[in-house]
């Protein structure tokens, strides 16, 4: 089995929801399983000295139209949110609370949830309530969830959690790691699939190396 | 005829030299033509509290390893070079000198050959023994140039020239304009090309239009 591919996301990040619409897609074509990581990019733009996209001059204008344009481009459904920028901590606890106490898809499809209430259905997901309301069509007790989210454990593992990933160089949103290889941004997602495939290449290969040995080997 | 592409770009972006391997082959194929405008992005960045990508934590690991992975992926030549960053002021200006005293074409081929000696070939474009040899094959007296990228009327140019890239939108390079349309970053180019690829479509089906509207008229 070849190992899982790690995906890295902040919930505010329009590209990270663009690219949480095609990651799992991609990584199962060649055979392989997303971990979904939520990060706040807030935390991470301490070390780097960014600011959000839309906040930077000049960048913040283009960036409005490049969201459009690349759903577009992309047929990813996609609206303009109202309630942006926004605090995303509650999301992602919510999201790490559910991978410890329901497991890791009950999760995963609460993340993509919560993206699509967010950029298409233009719900304000910074509201316990609303996610809540996203929680229980999956078989979630929503107020243990949000119970789950605000309790320290969780709090502590979040910050943790970004620890680890700024440790392996993330630094946006999406940023996906293949077998140590690093991507930034949805516009690397045809990098990625031709890393995967390239790795794909090589592991039948090794397959197929093996098969050649064992025929070697005296029947 | 169609609106020529504005195409801004700054000699020591990696992105803006894999795009100048691209850009006019594409507007070619669209019936356009390409308009170069030579930008310093540090101007750039004091508006928009931007930083040279080789300088951000965290960022600046990842993209050395982006710029090859991007060439390779692209089949663009490419060799990481050792003079980097280094300011481009020089080239900048000897560039516009070049489109006003040898026309626009000589100039590109000059801004052509100092993207390669930067990124292939590794030469220190900052310093103006370099560019006189780079400008010499093309016919250019290379003292002229150096002494008229020298003089104010070039300086005062070259920050007009900035000036008004900014009021169009414009903060990073490479960046390309098409008929109002700003498009952001080397990775925008498949954008760029499918939207040169719609108004072409528009265009031919306004002059059928013509046509039959002519059809209509009595012989």
């Amino acid at each position: 089995m070849t190992a899982p591919i790690d995906f890295y996301f902040d919930f505010s990040s329009p590209y990270g929801y663009f690219a949480s619409t095609r990651i799992d897609d991609i990584a199962q074509k060649y055979g392989r399983y997303v971990i979904w990581h939520p990060i706040l990019l807030g935390v991470v733009f301490k070390t780097t000295g960014s600011s959000p996209l839309p906040s930077i001059p000049l960048k913040g204008d283009y960036c409005w139209r490049d969201f459009e344009r690349t759903s577009e481009f992309n047929h990813i459904d996609y609206k303009r949110p109202t309630h942006f920028p926004l605090p995303t901590r509650h999301a992602a606890r919510a999201m790490l609370w559910l991978q410890n106490n329901h497991g890791a898809d009950v999760a995963t499809a609460f993340a993509k949830a919560v993206y699509r209430a967010l950029f298409v259905d233009d719900i304000n997901i910074a509201e316990p309530a609303e996610l809540a309301k996203l929680a229980e069509p999956l078989g979630v007790d929503p107020i243990a969830m949000n119970e789950g989210a605000n309790n320290y454990q969780i709090k502590d593992q979040l910050k943790a959690e970004i620890d680890v990933a700024m440790a392996k160089g993330v630094f946006g949103s999406p940023f996906v790691i293949v077998d140590g290889e690093p991507f930034w941004g949805f516009d690397r997602f045809d990098q990625v699939e031709a890393y995967l495939k390239s790795r794909r290449q090589t592991e039948l290969r090794a397959v197929g190396g093996n098969e050649l040995n064992k025929e070697k080997k005296p029947a």
